[in-house]
């Protein structure tokens, strides 16, 4: 996705060989503009698709979640890190290694509100191991619903967390897929390269 | 907001006469359509006013401070209530604490995302006992920005905290305002009764 690229190019910072600070933009202040922009490219990127539910993960899924419900009609829910108190029992509940900090986090999404008859995609705003779309995943399956596939905003595509989950036979769309952060300088695959 | 108290009218559940459940819609599931009136209603009640930022906090003020944000075209600040590795010592901090959750927070907020040049708005999902919004405003105190006002969606009005911000002379423009949750029955306030 152009506008994506070209905001990362921007405003993005390379912090080291792993690390692109993108939260000018995505994960601490929003661009409310360019994430309706991200809502609508995974609209169209699924649009041969029947969705009736957007799976995310707090904090920063919920803006380009948010605008792709709002396009295709579809209710958004957002699984938690920490259970509330205003959340019973009736809950699934996976696990979630957060290498970026460094924890374990138990994610819960209300049975309520994920059935068995649900066509589901799964947004988050990063892809680097996996792990968190791994724990989506896994919370989709314990409700019997089907995945239709996975939208993330910036794939780093120079670690594992895409083919895994590529491999194991999941679609995913990435609108912005990195290849390098070296030298201080991002570099995107080109559509199509792997 | 009509619209509003009629969706909380029809799925909002009350647990006690303390507790409102809105997870269907607000703060675990989200309605996209709904949550962009919202966010248009925030837009029109401050229309007379310049606003250069919205602040609010995650997880459930993200999705209606990004559709006020959208409408009046300014950027979205969510504050974060974990520090993560990528956000460096140079952050704004206060102390929360959540009645809900039964714990304390600190919150922080970037000091590249808040300057004294900024007027800024503040959007939560609940108002109750009002110690996110306090917490808020320290922030924005701290950064030497113009505190226009507060956009709530739901205030829990015979709770203490709209009272205590008010008398503080704060503008507060809250959506759906509950004079009681007595008999598991939800009651608003009128429009002007206070």
């Amino acid at each position: 996705m152009k506008a994506l690229q070209e905001k990362i190019h921007e405003v993005g910072r390379v912090l080291s060989a792993d690390v692109l600070k993108v939260d000018s933009f995505l994960n601490h202040q929003i661009d409310p503009q360019l994430m309706k922009e991200v809502g609508e490219e995974f609209a169209n990127r699924y649009a041969n698709e029947v969705i009736t539910k957007v799976l995310t993960i707090e904090s920063s899924g919920i803006a380009p979640a948010t605008f792709l419900g709002l396009t295709i009609g579809a209710p958004v829910v957002f699984a938690r890190k920490k259970q509330s108190l205003t959340l019973t029992d009736n809950v699934y509940t996976s696990e979630v290694y957060s290498f970026t900090k460094q924890e374990s986090n138990k994610i819960s999404v209300s049975r309520d509100f994920l059935t068995a008859d649900d066509n589901v995609i799964i947004i988050d705003d990063f892809l680097a191991n996996g792990e968190a779309v791994k724990g989506l995943v896994d919370i989709v399956n314990q409700s019997g619903a089907h995945l239709v596939g996975v939208g993330i905003v910036i794939e780093k595509g120079f670690q594992q967390g895409g083919k895994l989950l590529r491999d194991q036979g999941l679609r995913i769309e990435s609108l912005a897929r990195i290849k390098s952060l070296e030298n201080g300088k991002v570099e995107f695959f080109e559509d199509g390269e792997f």
